[in-house]
C-alpha cells in the first residue's frame, strides 16, 4: 500500500547522504498522506545510499506500524506529535547538520541576519528548551514534540512560517510541504546558521535584517501574491 | 535565435552547482548579447544540474520576455539596470555563497588583504547599503540594481576593475566579460571573503596590501601590459 | 590465513580516504582476531584507495610479523598495546581528523556539549599527556599505548564506554567492536569536536550536557536495554 | 625531448584540482631534471583537469623557453631561482591555498603545534617579507625567489628541512624531492595551518610542541633512521 509514499520517503532519506547534512546514521525523513493518516519514515541505523522504498517502515499517528519488517526511527514519537498538532505539515526532517547544531547546542536561537534566512524562515529560529529528567524518563520521543509544540503555541510562532526550531543540546528539526521540502528547509537552515556564525565573528553585534526586507523576502516567495519559482506558491 | 547565448547562460549555471557556491536554486547566471540587446537569464526556481539552453529565458533590456516559456530569475531586473548602466560589462552572477554572504550581512567591506584579492578586484569590495521600505514597495529588484549603480558613481568605483559588490543584509553580486567570467569572479569573490575571515581571526588589525603589490597584480592580469595567460588580457 | 580478517581491514583502510579524515597517508586502521589473537593492520605509508587484502600486514600480540612483505603502520605497537590491555576491543582507527586534532593540539579534553557526543562517548573525551623525552627515546610507539592505557586506569574511565582519546600535541585514537566501528567513532569524534569548536565560539561558557541527557542518549544506543537500530546493541 | 618529466609535470599539475588546494587557475607545479638542468612547468592561465604532456613548457635554469608553445606560468622565475639556489630540491609547487594564505596575509609564521606538522616541517614555517617597489617594477618574480633564498640564507634555515614558505600578503611556496613531492608538503601546509588556527581559537597561548617530540617525529620519517614507509627514507 501507499507505495508513491514509500517512493518518496526513501528518495528523500537518500538526499540526505550526498545534502552533507549527516554522518554515519545521524538524520531521517518522513512524510505523511494525510488522506489515510499514515506516516512513512526511515528505518532505524539504516545506512542511506542503499535504501529502497521495500525498506520504508509505514506508521500510523498512534505510532502502530502497518507495513515494514524494520525497526522504525528512533525519533518516529517525536514526528508523530508534529504531525498530530500541525495538519498542514506534511513532512518531517531531523539531522545533527554541524553548525543548527552548534546553535542548538549553545542554546542560542538564529536570528534572522540576512534575505538568505528571510527567503525560508520568518524571523528567529527558536530553540526549544531541553526535557527534564520526569519527561526523558516517562517518554523522551514523544514528549520532545510535545516540547516544540508547546514552544510553538506559547510563543505565538505559525509552524508554516517557521518551519524550524533547535533543540536545546540536541539538533534541529525542520518540516514543510513534504520531506522532500522538509530536507529544503535542513539545507536552508544549516547554510543560514553556517552563515551567522561567521557574520558574529565579523561583527558581534550585528543587527536583525530589518523587517520592510524580512516582509519582502519571506513573502515574495511564500505569500499569496508569491512571485518566486515556476507556479505562484511554488516554494524553492 | 540567439542559440549559442541560451547555451552559454545554460552551461554557466550549471557550472553554479558543482561550484559550491550556491545551494538549492540560489543563485544565477546572465549573459547580454551586446549587438541584439538580448539578455539570456536563468529560468526561476530551477535546478542547475538539469538545464538546458531550451529552459533560458531571454529578455530586452526594458524585461520584455523574448523568448522561453519559464518565468526568468526574480533577480532578473537587477541585472538588467547593471547591463543598462554599464555598457562594457557581459555577464552577471548573483549567488548566497556563506562568506561572501557574511561579509554582506555584517555590512563590512571586504578589503584587500592580499594578493589572491587583488587578482581579480582593484582594491576593497564595496557594500552597497539596504533599500528603504519605500524603494522595496516600489521596485525592489530594479532599486537593488539602482543602488548598486548609483554606489559605483557616487565612490568614483570604475566597474571594471571592480566587478563586485556586496549588497547589504542580502548577497554578492559580481560580473564580467562574460556569463563565465563573472562566476569566475564570484569564486574569487568567495575565497577571497573566506580567507580574509580566517585573516582577522589571526590577526585583527591586518593592513591591506601596500598599494605597489596591488598595482603589480591587479594590472599584470588586467591592464594593457598583462602577461598572464595566454593572450594578453586573456584574464583568469 | 585470516582471509576475512585481512579483506575487513583492507575494507575498513579504503574507506578512510573518502571519509574525509585524513590526507595523504595520514591514518590507519587495524581489527584483531581474538581466538588466534592476530592482528590485521595497514602497512606504512601505503595509499588507501589501492589497498588490497594481500597488502594487510598480520602480526600477532607481540609485534611478530606473521605474514605479508610490506612493514606494518608505524603505529602498530600502540594498536597492540591497546589490543593487549583491553580485551574487549576490536578495532582501532588513528587519524590526524584536523578538529579532533585541534583539541589534542590545545590540550583541551572535548566536553559532552550535546546530544551527538552523548550518542557515542560516554561524557568528556579526555587528553592523554604528551611522552618523556625518555619515553620517546625508549620506544616511542609502545609508550604512547602504555600512556594512554594508564590514563584511563588512574582516572577510571571505562574504555567501552569511551572508545576515544586525545593524545596531547599528537591526534585522536578511536577503538570499537570492529575496524569499521572504530572508524565510525572516528568520525562521531571529528564531528563533535568540530561542533563543540563552533559551540564555544557561540557561547564560551556552554554548559555541558545535563546528566540525565547523557545517561538517555548513551544507553539508548549502547546500554542492556538499547533500542536504537535493528537489533538490540546493534549500535550506530 | 623529456617525455618523462613532462608526463610527470602534467600529472602533478592535474592533481592540484582534486587536492582542494587551488580554484580557478591559482596554483602551478614544476619539477626539474638536474641531468640536463631542463625544469618543466604548468602554461599560465590553463586548467588542470585538460592538462597534457605536451601543454608543459620546458625552460632552462636561464628561464629560456626549450620547448613548448604557450607561456610559462607567470611564477617561473620564482620556481627556477629556488632551483638554482639549492640544488638538492626536485620539485616547486605555488598555491593560494586558504588557511595557508592567510597566515600570509597575516603576516605570522606557523609554529609546529603538533606532530603533523613535525611529520614534515622541522619547527616554524617562515614567513618571507613582501617586495619592495623597487625590486616589483625591477623583475618581481625573479625578486620574490631572491627574498626568500636571502631569508633562508639570513635565519640559517635548511631548505631541506623546511620546505615551505609563507610570503607575506602573498601565499606559500613548498619544494620537496619531486613535482608531486612538493604538492604533498602544500597539502600538509595547508592542513597544518587549518589545524593551527583551529587550535588558537581553542587555546590562544598553545605553547609549541616540546622539541622532543619535533625531533622524533621529522627524523622518523626523514632522518637516516627513518622508519616510516616501505623503503627508509621513501618519505610520505
Amino acid at each position: 500500500m501507499l507505495e508513491e509514499l514509500k517512493e518518496r520517503v526513501a528518495e528523500a532519506n537518500r538526499q540526505l547522504g550526498p545534502s552533507g547534512l549527516v554522518k554515519l546514521t545521524w538524520g531521517n525523513v518522513s512524510e505523511i498522506d494525510r488522506a489515510s493518516g499514515i506516516v512513512g519514515i526511515k528505518p532505524s541505523g539504516v545506512d542511506y545510499a542503499c535504501l529502497k522504498a521495500s525498506d520504508i517502515v509505514l506508521v500510523d499517528l498512534d505510532g502502530n506500524r502497518i507495513e515494514g519488517t524494520l525497526n522504525p526511527s528512533s525519533d518516529t514519537k517525536t514526528h508523530l506529535h508534529l504531525y498530530r498538532s500541525w495538519p498542514d505539515i506534511g513532512g518531517v526532517t531531523h539531522t545533527h547538520s554541524p553548525f543548527a547544531t552548534a546553535f542548538s547546542q549553545a542554546g542560542r536561537p538564529l536570528p534572522c541576519l540576512g534575505t538568505t534566512h528571510a527567503d525560508h524562515f520568518y524571523g528567529t529560529v527558536p530553540v526549544c528548551r531541553a526535557l527534564t529528567s520526569e519527561e526523558v524518563a516517562d517518554d523522551y520521543e514523544h514528549n520532545t514534540g510535545v516540547a516544540i509544540v508547546e514552544h510553538f503555541a506559547r510563543e505565538s510562532i505559525d509552524p508554516m512560517q517557521m518551519p524550524a526550531v533547535l533543540q536545546h543540546y540536541h539538533a534541529p528539526f525542520t518540516w514543510g510541504k513534504s520531506g522532500l521540502d522538509s530536507i529544503h528547509n535542513s539545507i536552508a537552515l544549516e547554510m543560514c546558521a553556517q552563515m551567522a556564525l561567521s557574520t558574529v565573528q565579523l561583527a558581534p553585534d550585528t543587527a536583525p535584517l530589518p523587517s520592510h526586507l524580512l516582509d519582502k523576502h519571506y513573502l515574495r516567495k511564500h505569500g499569496p501574491g508569491a512571485y518566486y519559482g515556476q507556479g505562484g506558491k511554488a516554494g524553492h
